[in-house]
C-alpha cells in the first residue's frame, strides 16, 4: 500500500460535498480549507458550481484528474456505484463516511460486499465504510468529520488506528491530554477492504512512526496477526492494542457493532504474547505503555530499581511492578555500600530505594544514587519518582536524569506530579531528552512493566531468528481458523492453547451419556458439562452450562438434559458434544507471600 | 476526638518556629499567615522575639495560653519535653512534623514510645511524628509543610488521610485534577498515638464529609477495622482506602517506611469486603470511586443500562462492568419495543444501547431513552457515555440528565470527553447537580462498580440490622489478632480466611519429619513446604521455602533442611512447624466463557 499517497496526497474529492460546511458532507472541505491544505481540493455534486470556495463537479467522470484520495459522503445506496466510478477514473485510496452497511442489516451487508468487490477489482483500498476519516497530524491534514478533525493535536512518534470513529477520536484527545504525541490516525470503519492489520503493515515501513497504537473490536483477518505482529517486532516498532469485548456482554456489542468476531479472547492473547503485542485496558494506560515504548530503548530483564523521595511511592510501585511481572532484584553489596556512603543516614537504602526530600536540596544525591544503579548488574530499568518536587532544583534534576541516561543504555522512567505550570521547565527538559514520564508513580511502573513484555518478545524473536518462528497458522491452527464464519467453541480454543503450551483446565469431549460418564470418572469428579457448537456461542443463554456435578449418575442425566436444551434452543445448530470439564478447586485470591 | 477544635482551632502554636520562611520549621507560620488565618497564631523558639511580624514566644511554659493546636517542628531528641511541656498546658492536640523515630531505628522507637506515653497521659491526640501537617480545605486553614500547604484545593465533601506526607500530597493534588472536591486531608506519619482509623472514627462524625477516603500502608490497630467500618456503613459515609503494600516487595518497603505492619492483605480483603470498604488501586481509581459515591444515591441491585452514542465505548463499557461485577441485563420486551419507536432506525437498541450521533442533534432522543430506561424494572443504574459531544446542544443535554435524575430514584453517570473549557456549561449544569462525570468510559464503568460494591454490603447490613453481624473479632480470631506483636504466619491468615468462606489451598502444618511425609502422601504430591513462625515474615530469604517436592523421601529431608536454615537464620525464634502445602495446578489465565 502507498500509505504516503493517502498521507500526502495531491488531490482529494469529497463526493457528495455539502455547502453547508457543519454537516457530516460539509465538514471535510471545511477542515482541509481551515488547515490550508496546500493540494486540489474538488467537491463533487450536481447541485452546485462552488462548495466553500472551491469550483464543484458534477460528477466523479467530470474531475479533471483522479484524485489521489476520494471521500465518499453520499446516501450508502448510491456508494458502490461512486466507487465504481473512482475505480474506473484510477483513484488508489477512498475513504467512506457514509454508514448503512454491514452494521445495518441484510441489504446493508449486500451493499458492502458490492463495494468490497468493486475495490478489489479495481485494487483500490477503502477506509470505512461507516468510518469518520484520518489524519496526518503531522502535517496537519485532516480529512474526515467531528469535532478533533478541526483541533490540532500534539506530533509525535505514534500512529493510531481505531476501529471506532467516534471512540477514536476520544484516544485520541484524551491520550494528547496525556501527554502522547501522534503522526498518523486513521478510524477504519466497517473495514470492508483495508483492515488495520493492512493498515499497521504499512505503518510498520513508515520511518517516522515509532509505536503503532490500535483500538480493536475484532480482527477478521486474525490468522494473519502472528505474521504481522512479528514483522513489526523485527523492525522494532512496539505495538499497543486496546482490544475490546472481553467480556460476553462487551463480545455481543461487538458483533453488532461493527460486525466483528468477538470472543476468542484467550486466543487473541497468546498471539499477543509471542509477537510482543502490548495490551492495554483504556485510553490511560495505551498512553502509559507507547510513553514507555517510544524512545526505543530496552531493558534486558525485569529487574526494576526503584527510587523515591517518599516511601509512599515507593510501596505503590512496588506493588505495580509486581502485578505487570516485574522483579525488585537486591541491590548488590557494592551498591548498598556506595549508596550508603552517599546518602542521608536517615535514606533507606534497599530497592525501593528512599533518597528522602533531601535530594530535594542536592541534585548530586541523585546523580549518585542514578549512577550506582546503573552501574548495577542486578539492575535493569530504573524508576525514578520525584513526587510534587518543583523550584530552583527541580531543572537541575532533570538535567541529571538526562545526563545519566545518555552515559548509560538503561531504561529511565521518571513519576513526577508537580504542576504543569509550575514545572516547565523540567518537563521540558525531559520530554526534549525523550524520558518517559507520568503523572502517577504507579502508571509509571505499568510503563516500565510494558517495556518489559515487549523487550521480553524481542529478545525471543532475536534469540530464535535462525528458527523457524512459532506461528499461530500451524496446520492445526490452519484447519481452525481458515475460512471460519463462527467464533471458536472453547474446546476449539483450548486445543490451540495447548499448542502454544499454554496450560488449559483437563477437560475432554462425549458426545454419548456413557462417554460422559466415563470421562467423568477419569477426570475426578466434580465436573462441569457444556455444550460444544459453533452455532451456539452464548451457551449459558441455550441452558448448556451446568457446574458442579457431583456423582456419575447424574453426570449421565445432565448429559441428556443439555443436548435436549440445545437442540430445542438452536434446533439447526450442528452440535459437537459435551464438554465434560475439571472445575477449578483452587481460590480466586492469593496470599501475600 | 474533638475534632472540630483540630480543624477549626482558636490558636496555633509553632514549637520550633523559623524565621527561615521557606525552611520546613518556617513554613506552617509562612502558610497560615499567607491563607489569612483568623486565630492566634504563637511562634515559640528562644532565639527570635518575632516569626513574620508573629510575636515569638521562648518556650511553651510562657505561651499565654493553651493553644488548641500544636505544631512541633524541633530535632526528634526534644520532640518529647515538647509533648510533656503541652500537655502540661493543657493542649488537645499536637502535629509532630520531625522525623527521626520509629523509622529510624532503635533510638528513634525508644523516642516513640516516650511520646505516645506522654501524650496519653495528658489525653492528647497527636498527628505524627514524620508527617506533614493536615488541612481544613473547606475554610483554608492548612497547617503544615510542602507546596500543597500553599495550594488551594477545590471544595468538596471528601475527607482524605494519607499515612505517607509526600504521597498524600500527590493524592491530593492529582485527585483535584481529576475533580474531586475535598474537605479535610490529614497526614498522619508514624501514627504514634492517632491512628488513621481514628480519624476514620471522627470523620464519620462529620456531617459535611461524604466520603472517607485513605492511603493506607497498614493500620496498627487492624483489629478496629470492621467495627469502624460497620460504624461507617450503618452512618452512609462510604471508605474509600488506597492500601498499597500488596505484593511482597511493597509489603516489605512499607514495613521500613513508617514501621507498619505488611502481609495480611487477604484478611485486610475480607475485611473491606465485609463492610462494603471500596478498595482502589491508584489516585485515579481512587477518584473514580469516590466520584461515584459522592452523591449518596446507590443502586438496588448490580444491572447497568448503558448507554452510547458510539459503539465502541459500549464494548469497552461492558468489558469493565464485567469486571467489576455489574451485569448488563436485557431491556425489557416494553423497553426495546418503545425505544425502536423512538428512535432512528439504525440505533442498536439492546444494552449496550447505541443512541447514535443523531443524539447530538435532538435532546429528546436523550429524555426518551433516560426515561424508558428507568422505567425498566430490569434496570438499577445507567452509564451514559457521551463522546465528545459539545457545541449549542450539550448544554441542552446535561439538562435532560439532571431533570431524568431528579424525577427518578436510579444513579445515572455519565463519560463526556469533551475538551473541559469548550464544554464548560454542560460540565457545570452535570456538577451542580452531583452528577458524577468522567473522562474515560472505562472509567465511569470502574464508578458504577464502587457504587454496587457499596450499595451491597450497605444491603446486607440493613437485612443483618437485628442479627448479629458477622465481625473479624469472632472467637477464633479474636485469639489470633488480641495483642498481637507480629504478623499472622500464612497458616494462621488462611485459618481465618476459612472461617469466613474463603477457600484456600489443602494443607497442614507438620512438626516433625515423620508427620511432614504422612501428610504430603495424604495432600498429594509434589508439594510445597514453608516455614512457619511469626519472627520470620520473609521466609524465602531464611531459606525457609522449598517447592515441587516429588516424593515423600525427599519432603523428609526438605523438613529437617528448613528447620535447619531457620534456626540459623533467626536462632531465637519460636518455630510453629513447617507448612505442607498442595501446589496450584491450575492455568494463571480464564478463557472467555
Amino acid at each position: 500500500m502507498k500509505i504516503d499517497q493517502l498521507f500526502n496526497p495531491r488531490s482529494i474529492a469529497v463526493i457528495g460535498a455539502s455547502q453547508n460546511l457543519d454537516s457530516i458532507n460539509g465538514q471535510p472541505i471545511a477542515h482541509l480549507k481551515a488547515k490550508g491544505y496546500a493540494g486540489q481540493l474538488y467537491p463533487v455534486n450536481p447541485r452546485y458550481d462552488e462548495v466553500a470556495g472551491y469550483r464543484c463537479y458534477p460528477d466523479i467522470d467530470s474531475l479533471p484528474e483522479a484524485p489521489d484520495v476520494a471521500v465518499i459522503a453520499v446516501a450508502a445506496k448510491r456508494v458502490p456505484e461512486a466507487v465504481r466510478a473512482l475505480g474506473e477514473k484510477g483513484s488508489p485510496f477512498a475513504v467512506i463516511l457514509s454508514s448503512g452497511f454491514a452494521e445495518a442489516g441484510e441489504e446493508g451487508r449486500a451493499a458492502q460486499r458490492e463495494v468490497s468487490e468493486t475495490a478489489r477489482r479495481y485494487g483500490m483500498q477503502i477506509l470505512g465504510p461507516n468510518c469518520q476519516g484520518y489524519m496526518n497530524i503531522a502535517d496537519g491534514i485532516h480529512v474526515g468529520f467531528g469535532a478533533p478533525y478541526a483541533m490540532s493535536f500534539p506530533k509525535g512518534g505514534v500512529s493510531l488506528t481505531s476501529q471506532s470513529g467516534a471512540f477514536g477520536n476520544s484516544i485520541l484527545m484524551l491520550a494528547s491530554e496525556e501527554g502522547l504525541g501522534f503522526r498518523r490516525y486513521l478510524s477504519t470503519g466497517n473495514e470492508s477492504v483495508t483492515t488495520t492489520l493492512d493498515l499497521f503493515e504499512a505503518l510498520i515501513d513508515d520511518s517516522e512512526t515509532k509505536v503503532i497504537a490500535g483500538y480493536v473490536e475484532g480482527f477478521q483477518d486474525a490468522h494473519r496477526l502472528v505474521d504481522i505482529g512479528t514483522r513489526a517486532l523485527r523492525a522494532g516498532k512496539p505495538i499497543v492494542i486496546w482490544k475490546v469485548g472481553t467480556s460476553e456482554a462487551g463480545a455481543k456489542a461487538a458483533a453488532s457493532h461493527t460486525a466483528n468476531l468477538g470472543g476468542a479472547m484467550a486466543l487473541y492473547r497468546a498471539a499477543f504474547k509471542q509477537v510482543g503485542i502490548v495490551e492495554a485496558n483504556d485510553v490511560g494506560d495505551l498512553a502509559d505503555c507507547a510513553k514507555a515504548l517510544l524512545p526505543g530503548r530496552l531493558p534486558k530483564g525485569n529487574r526494576l530499581a526503584v527510587v523515591t523521595i517518599s516511601g509512599g511511592a515507593g510501596i505503590a510501585m512496588a506493588d505495580r511492578a509486581a502485578d505487570v511481572g516485574l522483579a525488585l532484584p537486591e541491590l548488590t553489596p557494592q551498591t548498598v555500600m556506595a549508596l550508603k556512603e552517599a546518602l542521608p543516614d536517615f535514606a533507606a537504602v534497599a530497592n525501593p530505594l528512599d533518597v528522602t526530600a533531601a535530594l530535594l536540596s542536592d541534585a548530586q544525591l541523585l546523580k549518585v544514587t542514578l549512577q550506582r544503579l546503573a552501574d548495577d548488574p542486578n539492575v535493569n530499568m530504573i524508576a525514578l519518582a520525584l513526587a510534587a518536587a518543583s523550584g530552583a532544583l527541580a531543572a537541575e534534576l532533570a538535567r541529571e536524569v538526562v545526563r545519566i541516561s545518555e552515559q548509560y543504555q538503561i531504561p529511565i522512567l521518571v513519576a513526577w506530579n508537580a504542576d504543569e505550570r509550575a514545572n516547565a521547565e523540567a518537563y521540558q527538559i525531559l520530554d526534549d531528552a525523550r524520558i518517559p514520564r507520568y503523572g502517577s508513580p504507579v502508571r509509571c511502573a505499568r510503563g516500565a512493566g510494558a517495556l518489559w513484555e515487549y523487550a521480553r518478545a524481542k529478545q525471543r524473536l532475536d534469540l530464535d531468528e535462525d528458527k523457524q518462528p512459532l506461528r499461530i497458522n500451524q496446520p492445526e491452527a490452519q484447519v481452525l481458523l481458515t475460512g471460519r464464519q463462527h467464533d471458536l467453541t472453547e474446546f476449539e480454543s483450548k486445543r490451540l492453547l495447548a499448542q502454544y503450551g499454554i496450560p488449559v483446565t483437563r477437560e475432554r469431549l462425549a458426545t454419548t451419556r456413557e462417554e460422559a460418564q466415563a470421562l467423568a470418572a477419569e477426570i475426578g469428579l466434580p465436573v462441569a458439562m457444556k455444550i460444544q457448537s459453533s452455532q451456539i456461542p452464548h451457551k449459558t443463554e441455550a441452558g448448556g452450562v451446568r457446574i458442579g456435578i457431583p456423582d456419575t449418575e447424574t453426570v449421565g442425566e445432565v448429559f441428556d438434559e443439555i443436548m435436549h436444551n440445545a437442540t430445542r434452543y438452536a434446533p439447526e445448530a450442528l452440535l459437537d458434544g459435551v464438554l465434560v470439564q475439571e472445575m477449578r478447586k483452587r481460590p480466586a485470591i492469593t496470599l501475600c507471600e
